[in-house]
Parts: structure tokens; C-alpha cells; sequence
């Protein structure tokens, strides 16, 4: 079994629906470029090295392909766009702080350029000022929805932080957290480009089911790969959950499975992390079968975002979520 | 020369501003006490503690005064002051990671208590929440003027870091660092105050004008305080801001008066923190006139910000804008 995330099925389903929306897309990026002009001289180096990191661009993509998906993309979808991809960077820049990381996408992160003093406060500005952009649409319910979502990735953050290194945390919990943590961005980026279209509202709630969904899949996705990726594959450092006490859906199967003798052991072994090595525990997630189950949960809500999409009439942007639902697919190992 | 925060001028002058609001004050404590209720489970707890220390509230205070000075005090000024005050303390929660600070007003910090990881999302999230909180005005622009706010909070926090340790740092750099630290949140208490009562645009730029200066005198004074005060009188550690590099508008000053020879002679004593002693530092301080050189301008800040209010008609909410102007003289030392 092996995580496949560039997989040339993977590839192709990203870029079908990527390329559907390439000319906003690129919209997009120069808007986010531009951010930096608009701090204080003496910020604008730190903004630009936050934003400079080029990222797969998902929230973006949906809030633009759920905008074509329900009649035109407009220039309020961009701004949309722009701000869900400036509160993640800053939710990735405070993440950085919080687990020591040094590197991202292969650059330093800014904790390690400049520390953590002042890496905390150039979160704290690209979100207020993330925030500040939202006030820009007429209605302010936008703005309370896009706050509330921004809510949602800190609270989720908060759980998991506060159970690391809990082996009796419950999936529901699990899943809480993660939806919170990840669905939330997703989940308004679709609500709201539906939103821009005076969509009905039968529409813009399957569309939040479907960004709700594909979110929570793609953290679950996210933390197997973790557990059992191939770094070469995936391009990043892999097992930090782990280390770090973020016990995920695969661990907590594992444990769930266990018999209580099995059980008592295991959060031994998750617990005195120095007589755990990654690959037995990742041997033992597999061979019990927990891997298998966690990738059927991930399958199960890609299934559920599909479904959502019933309602909505076929377009070609409808056609290029079901295509991000096909690369999530894609990033399952092959079995 | 010693700072006398505690004189009974000085108390008695904020006791004549805040008696004038204290109904709402009291309102504005329980909603602020309230709002843990509004997060998750499991989140609530951090928020009551971060909620829980009692500050002076003085930008609930301005807002409240504000609205009195121009009409009435309603209930959007006991909203603004609640969700100024919340945008204050998460930056105190974040600045208490900066500073590695283990206790604030005689209670262990948050990071002291839940660690640094945590910290920084409970900061996050009582930011974004406060934010959420100002899309319920019905103008969009009243939310975005307050994020404007939190952006000068941040950003001057930043430019405050970026030039820790730095001895060249100019007196136009430290007051524009200063103003929008500290100046923001005064000022838009104001000047929302003064918008909820329709008041006309020179009023509301007197009120905006009064804030920025009162806020950039307080935190002139504050720093102030943290070389030359004494502890036992204001009841929090101090000398801080020397240790962390911070220098003040006081040992700016003393750098510039200096001769060329003691300018290298003082940065060496800045820089190789072993060698200086506070003691020695503030006798020079204090013999060269740099102290009463600081002193003065945060006086004259203060002259310029009830100078600002002579535009607004007189009723018994501008004497208290006047009263919390004396407060804050009642803080200089007695010379």
C-alpha cells in the first residue's frame, strides 16, 4: 500500500479543474503579491516572504469554481479568494510557531528567519488585515461569515492543541476538531461563492456541504499521509503528528480496534515516544486494518461532497469540483 | 523626582471620569464576562481566564465618554467598548508570549499556564471573535475602521520588535511606533463614539485627534514608569522594557542629548546588557535631563489632546474626557 499523491491521475484531476479557472487564478496571485504595499514600510518585507510561498491554491479554487458553478465569476469572488488564502497563511504562521517547524515548502519559515516575537505579530496583522478586506462587501454578513469560518480554524486548532498526547480522545471529537480546523475555510469559500450569485438557498447549503466535506476529507487525507507517506513522494517532513501528540484518525481506529490488553500497550507506545519507532506503529495501523478504515472515512465524505453537488445544474464548474473530489480520491493509497 | 500613580489627585480624577459611566462600565463588564459562552466547549475556560484579569478599561472608557460628549450613550458604544477592549487583551495575551511573562496583574499569563502553543490561538481567537463581534453594527465601515485599529496595534508591535536592540532608532520612529500601538485603540474609541451620535466631521476628528494623543501620552508615561518607577507604588515588575531591548522614549532621549564619545560609551552599556546596571541608567537618565525632556512631550501630548476637545460644546462627559487627561498628568512624577 502507498500514499500516490502525484499520482498522474491526481495531476490531471487537479489541473482540470485549476485550469478552468486559470486567468482568475492568476487574478488571485497578483492580488495576494499586492497585500504587502498596504502595511507600514518596515512590515511590507515580512507580508511578502508570508505570501511568497506558493501554495496548491484550494480555497481560492473553491470559492471561484463554486462562484462558475452557480453563474459567473465575478470580481467579488477574487477578493474572496484573496482573503480565505491570507487567513490560512496566517493560520500557517502561527501553526509554524506552535510546532517549532523550521522549513515549509522548502524555505525557511518565518519563526526561523526571524523568531517567534515578532512571526506571532505578523500573524496577527495578516489576519486583522485578511479581516479588514472582508469589510469591503456591502453586506456585513459577509464579513460575519468569513470572521465566524476564521473562528472555526482557531477553535479547531485550540482542541487538537489541547488534546495532544490524549489517547482517550474520541472520534467524534476527532472529527469535530477537524472539520473546525479545515472544513470551516473550505466550507465558506463554497457558501459564499454561491452567495455572490444570489444563489437559492438550497443551493449555497449544498455547496457549504460539499466545501464542508471535501475539507474534513482533505485534513483526514492530509493526516494519513502523515502517518504513512512517503516523504519523497510528498515533498515535506512527515511523522511530526505524531511526535507531536496529534493523534489522528488512523491512531484512533488503531486504538479503538484494540483489545484492552492491546489498548494498554499502545498508549504505552504513543506515550514513552522513545520506545515507539514510526514504523512499527505504522505497521501495526496498517496490518489492522485502522489505515483501511480511515481511508474509507475520507472516501465516505468525498462520496457525501459529491452528493451534495446533485442539486446544482451541470456546468463545467460543477464539473471541476467533482474533479477536486476525483484528486482527493487520488491521493488514496492504491491498495 | 518619583512617579506617584497611585496620588490621591490621581485617583480621584479617574474616579470623577469613570463614576460618570458606570452603569455602562458595569454593562460592559458582564458582556465581556459573557462572552466565553459564545465559543466552543473546551475553549470557554481559557476565554474566562483572558477575560477575567480586570484592567483599568480605559478604552471602554473613551468610548463611553465619547458618546456622552456627543449625544447619548447607547448601546452600540457599550458594544464598541466591549470589542475594544477584547482586541486589547488578546494583544496582551500575544505580548505575553513576547515577553515571556509569567504573571499580569498578580495572575500566572496564559502562557504560563497552558503553554506558548496555546496561547497564541487563544489570542487568534478572541482577535477573530472580537472582530465578528463589530460586523454587528449596520455600516460596514465601522468594522472596517476598527480593524484599521488592530492593524496599528499590530503593526506598530511589530516595528516596537523589529528594532529591540536597535540604539539608532529615531524619535519619529518610537512616537510613530507608540502612537500606533497605543493610539489606535484610544483613537477609534473616540472617534466611533463620537460617529454613533451622527456628530459632525470636526467633532468627530477632534475626538479622533484627543484619543490619538491621549493614547500616545499614556503609553509615553507607561514607558516611563517601566525605567523610573517604583515597583511597590505600581504593582507590576518593571524594567522590562530595557532587559527586552525596548528602548524608550527616555533613553532615546538621553542618546541624543549625548556628546559623540558617551553615545559609544551608552550604546556599549545598551547592547552589553551584563554591564549596566538599571540604577545606573536611570541616575543618568535622570541627571541629564532626558526623563524631564520625555516627560515634557508626553505633558505637551497631553495639552494637544484637551486642546482638541474645546471644538465640543461643554457638558459633563467632556469634563470627564478633561478628568482622565488629569489622570494621566497625576501619573508624571512630582518634581
Amino acid at each position: 500500500m502507498n500514499f500516490r499523491p502525484y499520482s498522474s491521475q491526481a495531476a490531471a484531476d487537479f489541473t482540470a479543474a485549476m485550469d478552468l479557472i486559470a486567468p482568475h487564478i492568476a487574478s488571485v496571485e497578483e492580488k495576494i503579491r499586492e497585500q504587502a504595499s498596504f502595511f507600514e514600510s518596515g512590515i511590507e518585507e515580512y507580508i511578502t516572504y508570508a505570501c511568497g510561498s506558493s501554495g496548491k491554491r484550494l480555497r481560492p479554487a473553491l470559492a471561484l469554481l463554486a462562484g462558475g458553478a452557480t453563474g459567473n465569476v465575478h470580481s467579488e469572488h477574487v477578493a474572496l479568494a484573496v482573503i480565505l488564502e491570507l487567513i490560512h497563511i496566517a493560520s500557517l504562521v502561527h501553526d509554524d510557531i506552535m510546532d517549532q517547524a523550521e522549513l515549509r515548502r522548502e524555505r525557511p519559515t518565518l519563526n526561523a528567519k526571524w523568531g517567534n516575537a515578532l512571526t506571532v505579530l505578523v500573524g496577527d496583522v495578516l489576519f486583522a488585515h485578511a479581516l479588514r478586506m472582508a469589510t469591503q462587501f456591502s453586506k456585513a454578513d459577509i464579513c460575519r461569515r468569513i470572521a465566524d469560518a476564521a473562528i472555526g480554524v482557531c477553535s479547531g486548532e485550540i482542541l487538537q492543541t489541547e488534546h495532544r498526547f490524549d489517547t482517550d480522545l474520541s472520534l467524534s471529537n476527532y472529527y469535530r476538531m477537524v472539520e473546525m480546523k479545515t472544513g470551516s475555510l473550505f466550507a465558506v469559500a463554497c457558501e459564499l461563492g454561491a452567495v455572490f450569485n444570489d444563489a437559492p438557498p438550497e443551493v449555497v447549503a449544498a455547496l457549504k456541504k460539499y466545501g464542508t466535506q471535501i475539507g474534513t476529507a482533505y485534513q483526514i487525507i492530509d493526516d494519513c499521509i502523515d502517518l504513512v507517506g512517503d516523504e519523497k513522494n510528498v515533498g515535506k517532513t512527515l511523522g511530526t503528528d505524531l511526535l507531536g501528540g496529534k493523534f489522528t484518525l488512523p491512531v484512533l481506529m488503531l486504538l479503538q480496534s484494540a483489545s484492552e490488553e492491546e489498548q494498554v500497550e499502545l498508549r504505552q507506545l504513543l506515550l514513552k515516544q522513545e520506545t515507539m519507532s514510526r514504523e512499527d506503529l505504522v505497521a501495526m495501523i496498517v496490518e489492522q486494518g485502522a489505515l483501511t478504515a480511515a481511508i474509507a472515512e475520507a472516501s465516505h465524505l468525498i462520496d457525501q461532497a459529491e452528493a451534495a453537488l446533485e442539486i446544482l445544474a451541470e456546468n463545467e464548474y460543477v464539473n471541476g469540483l467533482h474533479s477536486l473530489a476525483s484528486y482527493l480520491r487520488g491521493l488514496l493509497p492504491s491498495q
